[in-house]
């Protein structure tokens, strides 16, 4: 199959090794040139076109851009495609993109998705084989996209390893606040926190442990696509940090007072984590 | 050599594993008879003693128990060792510590220690052997340590593959609280908030990305390890804390002005982390 990616970084470079490797032909896009270079020096894509072209050519095209910028590509790309051709986007959200595609006259080409896999690095370099592998990905709306496209999508999602969810994308929206966006701005304060306080750089390296690099990890990820995914689920995200913060405030109640079993109790609660982490059913303790 | 460890969990055992591979004879107490049995059983430690038994037979003594009663069990071994003896302890604190045996008569041959590693789990049955290879160990206060015992400290945690580093226990306390205990109270309330809202274990797991995961990694730990720790470095953590909720705020009002610029700025700050985890030279990108 002819494949198209538009936006050869971190997310759409990692699905265009899969499917390269699974015998598919890549064609590249990407609005930077140095990611055209490189995504073609690495071998990530066979070729690059510009978005007509690359409309023309491809049967299927997945778009890995910023979310501000998705809906709008995807619109030209679905006015350049083929009824017989599919868009599948990879944001992180998917509100926004699905109300502002709802109206298009081809709205039925396009699957929209959100593989959930990624590291906190950004860029084609970042590109990785397998990152897929095991993970799941979340198909929203396929009730509007004609069974052919969410049919060939699940399909090619299959080939890089992943299991496919369906899911509405307010629901999707509200979930993604709390185990994803909330994550990021809790390790992105955490690292400016101690960037603050420590102005000596030699005693985070020397003090920082594998549990610190493990919490702060999120932080080193793209300041332009964590910017748009917050802005664009704002309040969902605003939500969830608003109650994150009251976490906090009530644990720090509890370590002013000495509280050790008050701090006990909300750190069992919290334990119960690994249970979900794990699939199991959990039990929540009670807060004394 | 023969060396005991007291406390047999995750920190104790680990170290225990380790010098047992090197040809040492390990002896174990523990509080807690199914540790004992455990560690036993894992082949963890050679032999169970009690505490005058084994202050008695052996040349060093690691003391691994929750912060609030290392110095009471430094404080007995002590009172029972040689003066040719040492004892090393591996408390997550060291300021109180070392504050409440500074007039044991036998305060020189007890060495501050605090080895800077260990998982989320907890017990004899999470001790791993190399779990100190290639990481730090801080040393406070070794001007009073006799230059034997420090000596002999630093060989036994460099038999490990640690690294010796010396610190005073007030500024100790101060970094650790930054680098370790914040991102602790990070992760317990990130667990707590995502379970308080995702009251359906499901989605949690279908939805906790790779991302998600690390963050909340620590929510694993210890309730009873890590009360005594926030209790005893109340001051500090709290401080800390303190500035995390303001980062927290600041980040906030960003998210809900949808100010985008603001909110790069920020996360391009956090970003520099990387560098310091590096220990390489990093730039603070200012506010504007």
């Amino acid at each position: 199959m002819n494949i198209g990616i538009v936006g050869i970084g971190l997310i759409g470079g990692s699905i265009a090794l899969d499917l390269k490797a699974n015998g598919h032909k890549m064609y590249g896009a990407d609005l930077n040139p140095t990611h055209c270079e490189k995504a073609l020096d690495l071998e990530i894509v066979d070729e690059i076109l510009n978005l007509p072209a690359l409309a023309k050519e491809c049967q299927v095209i997945f778009v890995s851009v910023p979310v501000k910028v998705t809906s709008m590509v995807i619109s030209e790309l679905l006015d350049h495609i083929s009824w017989k051709s599919i868009v599948v986007d990879t944001g992180s959200t998917k509100g926004s993109i699905c109300s502002d595609l709802n109206n298009h006259k081809k709205r039925s080409r396009f699957v929209a998705s959100h593989p959930l896999a990624g590291t906190e690095f950004s860029g084609p370099t970042a590109a990785l084989k397998g990152l897929y592998r095991g993970k799941k990905n979340i198909i929203c709306e396929e009730e509007k996209s004609d069974p052919d496209a969410v049919e060939v999508t699940i399909q090619l999602f299959r080939e890089m390893g992943m299991t496919n969810l369906f899911m509405n994308p307010v629901d999707h929206d509200k979930h993604m606040a709390y185990v994803s966006h909330l994550s990021h701005v809790s390790a992105f304060m955490l690292g400016s926190t101690v960037l603050d306080i420590e102005q000596d750089e030699k005693q985070i390296f020397n003090l920082a442990s594998t549990g610190f690099q493990s919490t702060v990890r999120l932080a080193k990820s793209s300041p332009e696509t964590w910017s748009n995914i917050f802005a664009d689920n704002q309040e969902n995200v605003s939500k969830a940090l608003e109650s994150y913060i009251v976490h906090l405030q009530r644990f720090k109640e509890a370590i002013d007072q000495k509280d050790e079993d008050a701090m006990k109790d909300m750190i069992r609660k919290s334990n119960e984590i690994k249970r979900a982490l794990n699939g199991m059913k959990y039990n929540v303790v009670k807060l004394s």
